[in-house]
Order: structure tokens, then sequence, then C-alpha cells
């Protein structure tokens, strides 16, 4: 009984895996399996039978096509979830045994797949456990104390999100977190000398890192070994372990493009048990030797006790940190948070709902330790420094305001490995636009359900003078259209206040904020109890019915309000601040605010599409923005109280003598 | 009269603009000046007098928001457009002295302001040079032969995008790429202690770049020369030169975050202005000895005639390669692009609308060598390989198979520098749902009127195995919502043609393409033509008018067959494979395909978001999707003919009674 049996083992198991889906990625396994049995079964500390102990290493397969690997390795060691009939569902339909791992799953610690996320989230580990220890380890308890491990391939490191984030992690001083790196010198199109000849680990120095290479990951256990153990022993830098390996180790593709993203066939697998010395004809065969050896209950239940000891200890010295500890790790938000909360009224002077969100952050930040975050690199635009604090830097990993610099991908996926460390409400802001340079990950957030607070700024083309690289015109649609996420864009400090309350208790859910730049008043008909609906009544006509419905989100809503004043024609104003929370409400509602038989004009400064849903039309935008001063932007894409008034008379006018569409009516 | 006068009367003058405007960023042309004068005056290679003189050098400020110091320029070298008058507009509606750089408007080579982008686009610049040179000079003559410039601060250097592309520019060796970088220790939040202190040389050296440090960036002009001569001479590696400069050098914030984004204020360029030893009275003022230093007309007219007469041999030598070299410059077509097209019928096997792609692209590259590009690390996925070619690396620039790497976002910024660069129709290709990646520099594509071809496959929850991380459902409703771009996602091999041909006539207008993963029947009813305008019938009952439309785009469109030949009712079939070429046919047209009082279901494999302008109801899929094999998947989210039939029946049932809302008419 070798080791080399342990991991030849999990070779086969892999590739017979991926052979009965007849589906997946054969090759990062056959290459990553030395690597991965010497960090499962000599570094990292957790137990199959509790996969969420708070104390446990976390471990990220970045390369997550490699997921059969992971797969083998949970089930091998002993997670209960992960039998042998899962792991032959594998890419199946509801199966745990997932195309790409799902953080959903027990022992995934975050989803991966698309290259680059999982290092940087990651980061986001990281980070979590630095800022936690210092906050609460006390007198040598360390409550908090793991190691973040990573396996990549050359596709993470192409990836510029992998870039911002292993130049944040250098900056940051990040010693526990520790990077695998498969170089196996192939890509899918074949050799990487086609597209990838930089020197990585020199990369990696210059970013402050410490960097090794394992000669031969193929055969060199110890080597791997040693590496790591040198690794962990650099506790002021992450470290980068290059292992050179073979793909598709002991395939007949071996070292080849070909053996990455397709199954080795029946004959492929067969030639592979062959040369590993096993019978060709027993599919997902594990003896029981193995999984003896490879079983980490006993030493997990051990880690585990001895961590339980030492916070039995902590608990009875500090009560209340334990609690909060505690707390934090629940997910539950601390007591009293939403009380005492700031008011808002008319009569308070206009102010941007950026500057507003500010103050509401604070406030909150006050009330809630689990907010983190910070913004990249635009804290004098977007409001989001929490003056409680100091900046999150080597020797304050106590305090929580993140300089992430100009790296809008990977603060985002940051933002999403803080999550899944537990204990944390991630917040991160840029203007709204950049949100195509994070996009990648914020789709994460919605799609591994993480209540990332996206906090963005200079909302629309009212941002003025920075011109269409910056106004966003489409983003709004972008936000709405994509499934599991929330887009908020308050009218006024009362409505940002309800953004906050929802984007809070929204642990699931990640919020996009979208906040105006410039001034935008207090609106007497405004509440936060209406904006939590998503969609609510603003102004109503006096003792009559509308003739017309104006709905509007964001700084458009207080046009509209005017606009009403002024006309003749009996208005209602409805804020329609959050379509998602809207859309959660009974129809009876939604009917109440959009009765039948009245048309609605909606005012956004943004892309129609979409609107068709609710207004029968639009004042909108569907070109690019322009720089010019505010009046002129404002006049040009008639967002104005005249053009409301003109175009309401237009909608009245035509349906005068027709029928107005129900438009939420539907067949189904 | 000395280079200095030049240089402050520069940063004078970019200090009045960014003030008269109240509005912009002084901080970083003040630290920039020296080494864009020397840069300006000494090396670049321009005629004012015809901008876009194909043999100039290419400069590119990547650093978008110093957008005072290039308007600056252009007005002191004597670009005729760039009046003294224009330049007191800066900031305002219409003019050319935009908040960012706009490439619409003479001598500004590629639109910057999101960071990171400028850089890659100058090394989509830089690669169409080498390509163009290897395919054309002969003989020593240097047809095609430039430098490209690029400006940048540690913004641009912090991005993703940025390290993707400089990665590749390494790889490339691209010797003709000289990279200058205003290291001034300042971003927007402060120092960059706070968030960057990688080595940033030791970085591009990692990548294979060469090399320098400028240690006095505000003093030292002969260093500033001697780098750029130094660097031209290497010819086998891209270089870049880090300048240590003074943000806001002279001003009274010199040195600090503060003057990055705000403008100086009446005083604070008064005190600038008498640092310099100027009147602080005097307002726009350029003493005539400075323009007539500054002036680039006669030395640009002397470049210009050179490269004409060389020109001119090259053509008596080579008359044909001129003349192919000239059309490739005017950006029209090659004569017969579009005849002999190949056709496809009903009577062909089902194949996937990628591999369709792959075909059709391969022939519209033996016809148009303008077309050049690849995919991100995808060629076996996407189809997008050029048989005829092999690919563009060191040694074989003439080749037009760029390897990208899994690099998606510099990718696509890449495309948007080759096309500034002129002679190039770029495409490039990942799966859909990576343009979440892509995203920041498609925005750019558009808003520059960009025709770049993004030829994105596995478009759908279709793609099955790989699961939810890879599966797009927003990405059309993305596409279709933003300006200026067109998503074409075509239903077999006939309307995969329509989409070549719609796409590579749209030099103005990127087209994102979206091909099915799985095998489509090639239809009956489908048609180049009928494609072409975006949406139109593909089958109608026979003589009788419709009771239903079923309207459909890409893979759905066969459902939609399919159930209209099992079906009771007399359905009509609409093909809307491209929404914005629909749009922009005439009402009349619009009207015939959906006609008033015939209720409209709509299928289509992603979010609903949107369709409500066509459909009364929806086939759509509103969650993530799901690893599962293709069976599976398809039924789980009733992409089959059964539930097209099911739901149908569902809206003739809901409208037997009901007025059916004409969706076409509208109050304005
Ligand atoms: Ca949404
Ligand atoms: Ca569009």
């Amino acid at each position: 009984m070798t080791d080399w049996e342990c991991i030849n083992r999990i070779r086969v198991l892999s590739a017979d895996v991926v052979q009965k889906a007849n589906s997946g990625h054969p090759g990062a396994p056959l290459g990553m399996a030395p690597m991965a049995y010497v960090l499962f079964s000599r570094h990292l500390r957790f137990n199959p039978k509790n996969p969420d102990w708070p104390g446990r290493d976390r471990f990220v397969l970045s390369n997550g096509h490699s997921s059969a690997l992971l797969y083998s390795l949970l089930h091998l060691t002993g997670y209960p979830d992960w039998t042998m009939d899962v792991l032959k569902t594998f890419r199946q339909s509801k199966s745990m045994a997932a195309g790409h791992p799902e953080s959903h799953y027990p022992g995934v610690e975050v989803t991966t797949g698309p290259l680059g996320q999982g290092l940087s989230n990651a980061v986001g580990l990281a980070i979590a456990e630095t800022h936690l220890a210092a906050k609460f380890n006390k007198d040598g308890i360390k409550v908090v104390d793991n190691f973040t491990y990573v396996f990549c391939g050359d596709g993470c490191l192409q990836e510029g999100i992998t870039s911002e984030a292993s130049s944040l992690a250098g900056h940051l001083g990040l010693g526990k977190l520790i990077v695998l790196y498969d170089d196996n010198h192939i890509t899918i199109d074949g050799s990487t000398d086609l597209s990838f000849s930089e020197d990585v680990c020199k990369r990696y120095e210059s970013y402050g890192w410490h960097t090794q290479v394992v000669k031969d990951g193929d055969k060199d256990l110890e080597a791997i070994d040693a590496a790591i153990t040198a690794a962990k022993a650099v506790s002021d830098k992450p470290s980068l372990i290059k292992v050179n390996t073979t793909i598709g180790f002991g395939s007949l593709m071996a070292g080849t493009g070909e053996v990455h993203g397709s199954p080795l066939g029946v004959k492929g697998v067969a030639h592979l048990k062959t040369f590993f010395g096993y019978d060709p004809n027993e599919f997902f065969h594990i003896p029981d030797e193995v999984y003896k050896v490879m079983d980490g209950t006993k030493k997990g239940k051990e880690l585990e006790d001895e961590w339980n000891s030492s916070f039995a200890v902590f608990t009875d010295k500090y009560p209340n940190e334990a609690t909060e500890l505690k707390r934090r790790f629940s997910g539950t938000l601390p007591e009293g948070w939403d009380q005492n909360l700031p008011t808002f009224s008319e009569k308070d002077p206009a102010i941007s709902t950026r500057k507003a969100s500010g103050q509401i952050l604070n406030h909150f930040a006050s009330k809630i330790p689990d907010l983190f975050g910070g913004s990249a690199d635009l804290n004098p635009s977007c409001f989001t420094y929490l003056n409680s604090d100091k900046d999150y830097l080597v020797g304050s990993y106590d305090q929580r305001n993140v300089r992430f610099g100009v790296r809008e991908h990977a603060m985002a996926a940051i933002c999403n490995g803080l999550h899944a460390y537990g204990g944390f409400i991630p917040f991160c802001s840029t203007f709204l636009n950049f949100i195509g340079y994070a996009y990648g990950a914020v789709i994460l957030s919605s799609l591994s359900e993480v209540g990332v607070l996206y906090i963005f700024t200079h909302d629309s083309v009212l941002l003025a003078e920075d011109g269409p690289t910056h106004q966003p015109i489409e983003k709004y649609a972008v936000v709405r259209s994509t499934p599991g996420i929330n887009l908020f864009r308050p009218a006024d400090s009362k409505e940002t206040l309800a953004a906050y309350l929802s984007a809070i208790r929204s642990r699931k859910t990640p919020t996009v904020f979208a906040l105006t730049r410039q001034n935008v008043p207090n609106l007497a008909g405004t509440s936060v109890e209406g904006a939590l609906r998503g969609g609510y009544v603003v102004n109503d006509p006096q003792g009559a019915s509308p003739d017309i419905v104006l709905v509007a989100t964001g700084s458009e809503l207080s046009l509209c309000v005017g606009a009403a004043s002024r006309s003749s024609a009996k208005v209602r104003v409805v804020s329609l601040c959050c379509w998602e929370l809207f859309e959660q409400q009974p129809l009876s509602y939604r009917e109440s605010v959009f009765p039948s038989g009245v048309p609605v004009l909606s005012v956004e400064a943004g892309s129609a599409f979409g609107w068709e849903r609710y207004a029968h039309a639009s004042i909108a935008i569907d070109t690019h923005g322009m720089s010019a001063n505010l009046a002129d932007v404002t006049k040009a894409f008639g967002l104005t109280v005249e053009n409301v008034l003109a175009k309401s008379q237009q909608v009245l006018d035509f349906y005068r003598e027709r029928h107005v569409p129900n438009k939420l009516e539907k067949p189904f």
C-alpha cells in the first residue's frame, strides 16, 4: 500500500467519472492527482463529516473544469454526501457532481469554471481569514487560523482577473494563501508556446509573492510536500508553487491538448487502467485500503475537537467575542441592526444618492461589523469609506476599508470569496458603467447566491462631463435581465435607505445600487416601506382616479412629480425602484399600482429595453451618452419636466380613442 | 526660447482648458507634459494636416482622463480642427474636446477613458502594423513601418485587461510598441502605497518586455529622449519606460491625489502661471514662438512626402499590391466578395451553427484578406481557425490566426485596435457567456463604431453538461439593450450566412454572433434575404391568415416549425434572428410580419426580458441554467415541441374572448 496506489486510483476514478458521463475534462485530474493527494493527505485541515467547520483550511479548484478530481477526492476522503453513486451521476440532471463545482454542495467552497474566478475568490477567503483573526484571536488563542489553498492552470493565470487579484494579494501580504499552479504546458489549443510564454514565477515575484518550482510534479511527491511546507512557513507573502506536470498522465494522449476536454473513450480508459496495472474491466473500483488511507474522518474529528477545545477556552475568557464570532459564522444579523434608522424628509436639502448612501452605509457599518469592503480607487466619488475604520492593510488587518485599487473584476470576485468564508457582508463600489469590467464575477455572485452589495454610483448620463465612456445606458437592463440579482435605483435618501435594508437582508441575493452623482430632492411621496415593495404609488391625484401613470426610477422620479404637479391631467406617479422586489409582490398589489385601463409612461435615463413590460410608452435613451454640462445633457435627452408633460399629452391623446392594453394580464 | 517654455505652456494651457470647463483632470497633464513634449517634438511621426496619413506613428493616451493634454498637443502641433476655440469648449455639448478622447475626432486614434483599454488597443495597433508590414513590405521598401506609442498611468496598469494585453504583446514580440508609464505614485484615493506596490518593470520583464526607468521625468528631458531612442532600437520586444513624475507639477497640490480629478480653481491656476513665470491674468495664451517650435506641419509634410515617394516606387514595382493596400486602408471590401456564396438547403444534414460558421468564415476569409483574428484558446470549440493560414506569431506575422490565449477582455480591445489601424476586419471568439469577461471592451466597439465580428458560440443552456457557469441566460438581452451593436442568433446555416453578410457589411457596427453548440436542422422556410431583414415569416398556414404567431431565434426556430406542423391551429412562424436589423425596417414591413390582432408567443432559450416588445407570452428562461445532458436540459426548460404546442393553446384560449394588443402601435 503506497501513496502511488492512492494517486493512481484517484486517476482512474476521475477517468471513470468522466467516461460514464461521456462528457468532461480528464486531462487535468490525471496530471494533478499527485499534488492533490499530497495536499489532501498531508496538509489540508478539514473534517469530511462537518464540511462547514469554520476552522478548516479552504481549498479552491480554480480550474473548475477539473471537477472530476475534486469530486473523487471528496468521495475518497469521506464526505458522506459524495457517494460513489453520486460520482456516477456526474454532469447529469440535479447531480451534486455538476459539470463545474457549485458552491451550494458540501465540500465545494466556491463555484468555479469561468477561469480566474477561483483564485480571485481565494484572495477574498484569505483576506477574510486575516481580518477575523486580527479581530478575534487573543492571548495566543487562535480561533481563526487557516490556510487557503488553490489549484489553478495556465488558463487562470492568463485571465486579467487573476493578475488583479494576485497583485492585490501581494500588496496585502496574504501569507496564508498558497497557490499550486499546474504547469502542464498545454492549453485547449495546444502548446502554451502558442500564446503563453511569460515567466510566471518572475511575474508573481514582481507582485511580492514567494515562489517555488517543483520540477517533476508527476513523480516527486516529496518535492511537492516540501514546497507546501516551505510555503506555509512564509508568513508575510502569498506563495506560488509552480508544479510541472503532464496533462493526461498515463493516458494515450498524455501531454497533448486533446486530453483536456474530451473523455478518454472506452479504449482510452482501458489503456489507462492497464498502464497503472489495474483491471480494465473494473469500473469505479476503489480497494478498501485506499479508502482507509484516504479517509479524513478520524484526523478531521481530531482537528475539530482540538479547535473546539480552544474555542471553549476562548469562550470562557471572552464570552462576548465568542458569541459574536458564532453569530457571524451563523450568518445572522446583529440584534437591533435595523432599529433607530436615520430619517429623511422632504425638508432636507437636495443631496445625491451617492452621498446619502455614504451616510447610510456608515450608519449600518456602526451596527454591523460584518460589513467590509471598499472601492476600486474611487473613494472620493463613491463615498463608501467607513469613517469608523482605517485601511485594511498589512499591520491593520482588523480594519474594514479595503483599497481594491483599479481592479473591478477582482474586487467583485474577492467579495464573493469574503462571503464564502462566512461572517462577512461584503460591499464594493465603482461607477455603474464599470460593471462592464466586473460582470464576469458579478454573474457568479448571483449564481452562487452571494449577497454582495454592489454600491455603484454615477448611474446615468446625468454624470455629465465625463461623457459616453462613463455613462451607462443599458446597464439597468443588464442587471434586470440577469437572474438572481436585484437592481435598486433609489430616487432619494429614503429610497436609498430602503435599498440598504433590502440589500443587507438579502444574504443570498446580490444587490446592484445605481446611485446618482448629481443632487436630487427628497420627495414628499417616497417612503422606505413603499420602496421595499420595489414599486409603489408616490403621488396620486386628489380624490380621483388617474388618467395616466408616470413611472420612473432614481433621479427621474422627481421629474415625474414635477410634471404631475403641473399637468392638467390627473396623474399618478409611481416609483419602480426595484423591479425584482416588485415582481415578488402579489398580482393584486401590482394591479393596484398599475390599474387596468390607465396608460403608463415610463421615464428613465437609460435604455427603453424591457420597459414594455409596464409602460405603453417610454422616455428613455437608446443611443450612447454625451460629454456636456448637466443642463445640456438634461435637455439633449429630454429629461425635463417639459418633455415629460409633452409626452404625457401624446400618450393621453393616443389612448383617447384606443383600448389601453393591460400589461399585467398575460396568458401565463 | 527653450523646450521648457513649450512644456510649461502646454501645462498652463491644459490647466486653462480644465478650469474653463470647471470639470476635468489637470493633474496628469501637468506631470506628463515633459514626456509628451519630447515624444511629439522629437519622435512621433505625424502630419497634422493629414491626421489619417497611413504612414504615421500611432499615439494612444490610455489614461484618457488626461484628455486636456492631448487636445493641447493637437492644437499646438497644428491640427487645423483643433482651434483654441475648440479647446475653450472642453467638455461642453458637441465639442470635439470631449471629456475623454473620442476616436471619431481627428488626431484621436482610439477612444479612451475606461482604464486599460487604450494600452490594449495599442497592442492591436502594433499587431496590425506587423501584419501589414509582413504582407506588403518588399525589397526593402517599407510602405508599412510605424511605431505605436502609449501613455498610461498606474490605473491602466492595475486593470486586468492591461495584464492580458501586455503578456500577449510580449509573447508576440511586438518590437515597435513603446509604452511610457507615468509613475506619479498617486491614484485617486491617494498614494499608490494604498493598493499598488508591485514592481512594474519586473512584471513587464516577466512578460518578455524591454524596460527602462527615467528617474526624473519632471526635469530630465534628455533621459526621456534617450529612453525613447533606446526603446525604438529594441526591435524584438515591446518596451516599457517607467517615467517618474510629479502629478500636478507646479500646482499648489502637486504630488497629491486632490489634483487628479478636480480643476485647480481660479486661484490655483493663477498660482500655477506665477510658478512658471507667466502672467496669471492671461488665459489660453500661447506665444507665437511656441506655436512655431511645436507646429508639426512642415516636418509632417516632409515625412508624408517621403512616404509618398516610397509608395510611388512600390506602386511601380508592385502595382497590384499597392492597389490592394490602398483598398484596405480605404475600408472598402474586395470586389466580388459577396459573389458565389455557399448555398445551404433543408436537405443538408443537421449541423451546429458554430460549425456552419466555421465553414462560412473560411469562405469569406479566402475572399477578404482583411479578415484577421482568432479565439481565446477555444479553436476546437469555436471553429474560427482560418485553414488558409497558419498562426500569427513571431516569424510569421503574415499569417492571420491570432492565438489570443485565455484573455477575453484584451482580445476584444485588441480587435478595436486592429480596426483603428485601418485595413482590418477583426474577428474574435469565445463562448457567449464569457462576453461577461470582455464586455468592458465590447461596449467600446459600439461606442467607437468598430465593426468587430464577435463570433460567440455555446449560445444557450443547450450547451448542456458544462452547466450554469457556462450557460448564458441574459446575454441576448445584454447585447440587444446595448446601443450600436447587433445581436445575430441564426437558426441554421442559411441564417448564419446572413449573419456574416450583415456583420461584414457593418463596418461601423459590431455584431455579436450567438451560435449553437448542438446540431440544428437546415429549415425549408429560412432564407438569407429574410434573415438580412432581421425578422421574417418562415412558415405560414396555407391560404389562411394565422391564428397565432410563434416567434423564435436560433435553435428554437426549428421547435416552432415543428409545433406549427403539428398544431391544429393556423400557425405562422417568424424568425427574429436580429432585432436591430428588424427595427430598422419600415413599420409597414414589421406590421406585415406581426399582423394586428394575432397573438404572439415567443420561444427563446434565454431571459424573457425585452420580449414584451413583440410577444404576448414567452417561453423563456429566467433562472440560471443546469448541468445535465442535452435531453434533460431540453425538457427541464420546456424547449420541446410539446411545450410549444401546450403554451400556444394557452395563448389561443386566453385571447379567444380578449382584445389582442397591437404591440407595434405606440404613442411615439
Ligand atoms: Ca435581475
Ligand atoms: Ca443592440
